[in-house]
């Protein structure tokens, strides 16, 4: 199988990633890619480490949706509902890096990100995709909302112990922390290279946009209204987040049923490595990957756990994760071109 | 006036930011120096960046006591407890960076060092060395139990909110984020440069032996006995401490209320600096230097306080501190030499 | 095609780093592995980045000798020459990262490693393994001495000038950058993150291992004895060397011949990256890749050529080139597993 | 004494770090700093390291002439004459960080900078402010050019050698590498954390504009014209410059010789730390610091001095040495204020 390929908004950093992710990919083929800022110019002129493997050109978004038989796209949000629509109506597959069609709720959408639903009917339509809790969901589907970085790594972190009703839905803590790479391409004083290196701070504390496509998630998966506290901060590094969940045991729940519940959901999920109790969780284990590392703690002095998991922001948290939902509604093996090997340094 | 100080311990971190702070307070001659690992070395020889400042040689721990009028030790735990009589006999002053009189509760310490209390005389004669806290008690002392480095940050981000009653004492959890010279000198494969850089992640999760320091804190401030939930994480900085802290709000109490407990408490506290809303506190703006910044942050959806203090690890916790509990002993202005201007980059 | 594949010395960086690559080789299947140190431990355990990818357990030498086709060794100098004749006798390919079979001169080898040749006829079956430079030499040779990383990326930043007779041969200044993978896994005090973090040094000025290698590979080319001045720098960054290269002009050759005269050398070599007139090599745009770039420039206030090349240390520097050797060897193509994407961040 | 300080351009990072020295100088008081993109804000809200040590409001650049005894400029150039020539009537002191007075020949200022020479009288009364080198010169001056970073590092680490006649003066070759501040505090997509994080390269090869000011300073010293080759490198560090030089031995002269004559040449400097043989001058060990270290080492295969130098960007490259300038011409001791203790870690 050849899938056809387009990227609009190949130059941001998750177009940019796609690139890096599709070029490897045997079953795929770029067919174009867009970019408003740099149409005309070759992406390898923009990013000179694909020099001599993606010498293309941006294009147009319209050129990228004809040409293509998937379409991923990577634009800051209010952008995608229409090309979702156009994508819809030809047909082609659509998988959305952005914000647009991650709230089922639109009331929330417009609370969080100041936009409507155009067309709700489209919005039904589409699927959250992340795969390992929603799976089934997927196949079939060819509007794809990519979940969020935070909002991938930290309902992994939790799902097992929420679908089993182990710990308490209220007072969910999740502490985040994100290398640079989830701010975007573009230039700020906040994220030039003196004013980061050797800093570290919390931003957006308690208002962040992920926290409802969050607790959407939780709430999905435990039954109930979730609202949780979500503190992300910027780590001086490129890539990776890490995501310290904390939630209150129910009571009379023992460390091993949490490790026994997180086995038994995780067993066939290639890209989730639960890790052996008294391992910690690294960014530095998972980068340039797809997987997902989750390691388990339990204070038992407060009753409380502390699930912490890992994950490339950038590959599991927005390209690889695309790839991978694109795999899934192409009936491919949901590996394929994503055993990507984490370096060991 | 000037002091005669000694350093025991001057070649570990802690030890050689003393010798750097030391060097630039004016009412103080360092006049030895000591080290097991390099005795008969000159400290130049390990720290090149002291080359024609500090060029003394290593002596063992006695020639530090007979020489000084106060010493500093910067001793792995179990080590100062006989120095400290030592110096007490002597009518010395002792500075303890190390954890041997931090907690007041022998079998506390048992629990999580794994020592004895040699002398308890000697533990009631010793004071808990958090100046903007403890500074009553700190005066006429002459064994001081300096902080560590999470112990300082932490209970300071909290304690307006505790003294004034605002935050319930269940379900704190402090998530704390340290640069790597918090772990010491001595090389490692998980500090090796290779394998700490560009990556992240948790330590000691729910079992760090600062968790009962900190507790000790609250409960002293509380009046009740506190259990927390602290996780700390390595930082792949060189400094500086990062505690993001979490706390239910008690019914009914609102933002401002937050506010003015903070500005009223450290109104008069040089080394806190309270940010205005909407900053955050970052690990960036206070290195090398021994202030505490501290931003509040009220999460409305659950009713939760995020309180975040940065600090310098090595000063504010560790050797700056140290040098500002020395001042309030000796009667000097707890500012002298301490007016260090964290660079702004 | 299978080829079974043995890494002798798998826990160390470039053995590590073998894995890596050898791990997305589709005509490759690693059967064994073996590492001193940790005899017995899986590889995961020692890298934690390859779980649930290389969870095969470290065995001794022998067996890795027994069962593979082709045997790399990443050992320390000294260690390899019996293990190479070990191979040789029992008909195996062997390619060796380490330094014993790569000075062709045995005065030397001894001079600068301090040992001796122990079979001569050996030597001269093995061939020095840098293929865009000598690979019609290496095809059909079974036992491959693989150059080092110093000594790959500034042979080839100057070789289309050394070839071509435009530049004098004496008085060449190679002042080289590496990041910190290049001086291995064991932990030491240099090493230490906050000791390198934010430094950067020359280190065996003008006395490097590396120095006769580059002048045995630049005397080859030139037909004439070579000396250079060679002066390594360690930089805070895990991976990447660039090397910038000076050497005079010969009277009257122009900036046109110089580029002319590197297009038409490498223009059929994938893995050389010649940028454009004012681009500059940067190791950014070649890590975790075969590639290597270089960029040319001219003072021409001094007459000098400016060549840097930028190379992944471990990868063009060791275990990509050691894979592009054995392409050869096995008449693969030669980039087979080797279009590995630099990724853009 | 209190010298009544004021600085122009307060909010670039040159700016910025005299204020950081100044605050701890004893004989100055900082009473007016301005700055045209700031006007009206305070300095700490620009880089809250600073708050509670320097809230002042940034000002225009005429009320900061008029309230002080020095001025320091730190301007893009072309803005620095109009300046100096205001100073120069209303009787203070201007002490210039930008690069309107250093060079010397009004045809290399144009071909290097494009601008003219406004007033000639003007730039004969101005000095060039290197204290090692030229410091007979620079007392009782009052309009001080003061160098450039890479202009400082290079020429301190070759003046003995010069002086003394013991190198080739042609074929000298500067290879330098400096932190990111170099660049300013303008975020670009070049240092933008991401693309920086783990690269390096070279910019401007051979046509930086510190190239005449070297040759400048080379020249006046060996009373001949000399023409360098000098290539710039950006490192991932925030501060230092590690400039490593490249000459050729006159025949004859010894490793002693070299060794004695900067052990005679620099006896008496304080700033100019020269390292024992053996040791490699790193910027780790004067970040934050006024020294030079400088380390020498004989390539005698090839008869080459390898002479390096190590300072802080910002300090010896800048801020520092203009206190260093003012300590001069207002008859303090050098070292008033500059006795900054560089961090070991």
């Amino acid at each position: 199988m050849e899938i056809k390929a387009g990227i609009i908004g190949a130059t941001g950093y998750a177009g940019a990633e796609l690139v890096r992710i599709l070029l490897m990919h045997k079953c795929v083929k770029i067919v174009a890619i867009s970019s408003v800022s740099f149409e005309g110019k070759k992406l390898s002129e923009i990013y000179p480490s694909y020099k001599s493997l993606c010498d293309m050109e941006c294009k147009n978004a319209d050129e990228v949706v004809e040409k293509s038989d998937v379409i991923f796209a990577a634009l800051p949000h209010g952008l995608s509902q229409e090309l979702g629509a156009k994508c819809d109506t030809e047909g082609k597959a659509f998988i959305d890096l952005g914000a647009d069609f991650r709230l089922k709720d639109e009331d929330e959408y417009t609370e969080w990100y100041g936009g409507k639903f155009i067309d709700e009917e489209l919005h039904k339509k589409s699927v959250y995709g992340l795969p390992e809790l929603f799976r089934d969901n997927i196949k079939g589907k060819r509007i794809i909302a990519n979940p969020g970085c935070y909002t991938t790594g930290a309902p992994l972190a939790l799902a097992p112990a929420v679908v089993n009703g182990l710990i308490e839905m209220n007072g969910i803590i999740i502490d985040s922390k994100s290398g640079v790479t989830g701010a975007g391409r573009k230039p700020s004083q906040a994220n030039h290279y003196p004013e980061l290196n050797e800093g570290f701070h919390a931003y957006k504390v308690a208002n962040h946009r992920h926290t409802p496509e969050i607790e959407q998630t939780l709430s999905k998966l435990s039954g109930q209204k979730v609202t949780i506290t979500f503190v992300p901060h910027l780590l001086p590094v490129n890539r990776g987040i890490l995501s310290t969940c904390y939630a209150r045991l129910k009571e009379g729940v023992t460390k091993e049923q949490i490790r026994s519940a997180y086995e038994e959901f995780y067993k066939d999920e290639f890209f989730i490595r639960l890790l052996p109790d008294g391992a910690n969780a690294d960014i530095h284990n998972i980068k340039y990957s797809n997987f997902c590392d989750i390691s388990l703690h339990i204070d038992s002095r407060t009753n409380t756990l502390v699930a912490i998991s890992a994950i490339d922001n950038m590959v599991k948290g927005a390209a690889g994760q695309a790839v991978q939902n694109m795999n899934i509604i192409f009936g491919l093996d949901e590996k394929t071109g994503l055993v990507l090997v984490p370096p060991a340094f």
